[in-house]
């Protein structure tokens, strides 16, 4: 995946140079090597000024259990650093955006190369780290508005922690993978129902995809869902959003939105 | 169902009297009634004298969609009756114990008959809604002990919200079913890492079953997992609880413990 990933960059953006950390290679159980590996590589590298950017590798469960012990050594190095990835990986990006860090990016990760079609996805990605390539961005992304997006069970799994970033007056996009509509549901009721939360300018719906089917059916769908809880909580309904977990995935810059 | 936990209570506990309301009989998708329903449903019984408790029939997630709606309209009556259920009415059952109702309780449903061996859970039931018998209160309750109790996935998507009961100084029971590890721990790193959570006395696990199969295997237990969470968070981690979705869950009224 690496080699692929570097050679798809090389080809199309020969200014990049790539480094893939070794603690990608390692595995322990679930996670990509243990707590401390993965917190070490993630300080060499974000603490490192010769990297320009540091590139989520993959998403699945574990930011989680690095982030308290990782955000708290950040140096100046990190601070000017563009931070690039989603799913699982929004745990950190929530930290590292609620403690100020201006270059926190949402969008298409090295493993999406495994997804078919995935390399029009890694291109977008390279395509914003070569360039910040204005063609690559979310559609709905306009000079005047600030944003952040998640996925939306990752983002509900920070709510009311100190990970959990000031997105008032944000457009908040969030998408799902995998989960029953219910569980959807139960997120966006979490979500919506956080008092911080409720200052957002509005709410756009990523993708939905790979929703499991329930007996009995939940009789709704997710722009139903997301339209209860937007009209619950007076949150603005905004539409859809042009992310998910899919090659078609777009980048989501966090914070005002900046032209290249 | 309601036939035979009327049965059983006339045959065991003949001063009790069972009133099933006309909403448990009603379907709605997913739901035991439309949202508004199952609102009026609530605050009739909650709000009238003439019952001493609400026993909450079943759990199934729903109670976070009439959580918002049915709170502020809750007057004495309703503040001096016992509230007892488990699992998704766990989202209410904090709400109430958030707004200093004394009689909140953690401990089988009605629909726990079904389960092979249920009598015997719903007699536990029954039997502390009859005299508050000491016997059938969860064996690590102490007099001086503030206590709660909560399905674990249920109470960290109420984390953050107005719903999120202050827990300082309680020993915190949670238990779980049908969760992936890696989704436990992720809860887990949730709950734990809410400040005000960090207040409470200590966590007991109860049991966690029905644990799905997962490839890679998560590799380590529920046990490590919140000893992991605990140790990271200064939370004392004081052993398991004997609370769970099964027939052995055993009752737990929330708050300073009194005995009969």
């Amino acid at each position: 995946m690496a080699e692929r990933v570097t050679a798809l960059a090389a080809g199309h953006f020969p200014s990049l140079e790539l480094h893939f950390h070794p603690h990608c290679y390692l595995a322990a159980g679930h996670f990509a090597g243990s707590d401390a590996d993965r917190a070490a590589a993630f300080l060499e590298i974000a603490n490192d000024a010769a990297f320009d950017a540091l590139w989520f590798g993959r998403g699945g469960y574990g930011s989680g259990r690095i982030a308290e012990r990782v955000l708290p050594q950040l140096g100046a190095a990190a601070r000017s650093k563009t931070y690039l990835g989603y799913s699982d990986a929004g745990v950190l990006l929530a930290g590292l955006y609620a403690r100020g860090f201006p270059g926190i990016v949402h969008g298409p990760m090295p493993a999406d190369i495994n997804r078919t079609g995935g390399e029009g996805a890694v291109l977008r990605a390279l395509a914003y780290l070569a360039s910040r390539s204005p063609d690559v961005l979310e559609p709905s992304l306009r000079p005047s508005d600030k944003v952040a997006a998640f996925n939306l069970m990752t983002f509900s799994q920070l709510i009311g922690t100190p990970l959990q970033p000031d997105l008032a007056g944000h457009v908040l996009m969030l998408e799902e993978v995998s989960e029953y509509m219910y569980r959807i549901d139960r997120s966006l009721f979490h979500v919506t129902s956080n008092p911080a939360i409720r200052r957002v300018a509005g709410i756009r719906l990523g993708r939905c995809s790979a929703i499991p089917a329930n007996d009995p059916d939940f009789g709704r769908t997710e722009v139903e869902v997301v339209r209860h809880w937007c009209e619950a909580s007076g949150i603005p309904y905004l539409g859809r959003a042009d992310i998910g977990h899919d090659v078609d995935n777009k980048i989501v810059p966090f914070g005002a939105f900046q032209t290249a």
